[in-house]
């Protein structure tokens, strides 16, 4: 793809973020409880302005299988699973989970798993421009409490800083082998809060959500 | 590949064994800790004997990386980490972890786990004609017990047979649900001990081995 005339958009539940692959400012527009799919596209259009683009990524926080949305979002509007993107867009659309489009933004060669340390447990592994989404939040980690339960929020606000630290780099640790990968990347709100890195892992930048959404069309990433 | 003169190896701590794509028939020799690379190519060349191939798979019971052993075997000889088995056969080979060569084996579309409940618990997500190995068995699942702990030999073992299938169905699902899969494949010696195939799952056939390595080459299989 010479061009990159690729717009990308970010799906939250406070707000809808976009960025445009050729131009460095970002914008956005609230987002909530009656943000359905069709109010979503037109806020992006609006948004969008004079931007012109040919693709769109879109990165949806929440199960993707096959380009469509498994489950509808717990903090936005309804008709998101059954809408078609590219039909409102009149554009071929890519639709992925948040991990896995930060995931792509952040991956730097060999097989990386990436994690994101927020309310939840983001996951996902890329290596040789295939993207696996993981939902690994769920596992069972230790007594009656799954990977996510210590890692997570609800963990941060649980535990002291020390102990949710030492729970991060054994859950980090456990994953990357568990997977098999050769680093791990740790994105997600929560990060900032490690006083250090645990082994065979760096921090993640937000950012790269943005730029795994053009690189999804330029690299000819799959998803599998 | 219009021709199928593919070899695929099956090295195991006590045969190694034998098949070509285009012949019903297979082959073993024994095996064992004396078991050297250089010896597994000697005596593979013996049983192969009039067999013609251009190219070759092997199946190895332990991680591989990109095509190289990454541990010494437990149960074999030494040298194997380092040793080049494309100079060795003067032919390209592909070295894959067994439960990914079966995986491959037993593919049969949208995004498959294969498991194979033998001695440890042997595992590889594939879709769209990419293998993802996985080492979840040593995962935690409950009190001290690791999943291989409870659904592996040492479960059976210790567990009472409906115990241990009450485990096992609920260890499929947790992980099927973990890697987003559609269906699970079981394979291994122990599936034959289950009851009722967990849901979403069907058994797996342990010929499908022979299959994967030949389908690697076939159908161009990447391995993450």
């Amino acid at each position: 793809m010479a061009e990159a005339q690729i717009l990308v958009v970010d799906v939250g539940g406070n707000n809808i973020k976009i960025k445009h692959a050729a131009h460095v400012e970002k914008r956005k527009t609230k987002s909530g409880p009656e943000m359905t799919p069709e109010r979503m596209v037109d806020a992006v259009r609006k948004l969008a302005g004079d931007w012109r683009f040919d693709h769109v990524t879109i990165g949806y926080p929440g199960p993707v299988r096959e380009g469509r949305l498994v489950l509808e979002p717990h903090n936005l509007g309804r008709g998101w699973t059954d809408f078609d993107f590219a039909a409102a867009f009149d554009r071929p659309v890519k639709v992925v989970n948040d991990a896995v489009m930060q995931a792509i933004g952040s991956y730097a060669g060999g097989k990386m798993l990436f994690l994101g340390l927020g309310t939840g447990l983001g996951a996902a592994l890329v290596g040789d421009h295939v993207a696996v989404p993981l939902e690994v939040a769920h596992l069972p980690y230790r007594k009656k409490f799954t990977f996510e339960d210590c890692v997570g929020k609800r963990g941060l606000d649980r535990m002291k800083q020390k102990r949710w630290e030492k729970a991060v780099h054994d859950v980090v640790e456990r994953l990357r082998r568990a997977l098999v990968a050769d680093y791990v990347v740790l994105g997600g709100g929560n990060t900032k809060h490690l006083q250090a890195m645990p082994q065979h892992s760096q921090p993640g930048d937000n950012e790269n959500a943005f730029l795994g959404g053009v690189r999804i069309w330029q690299e000819h990433f799959r998803v599998l």
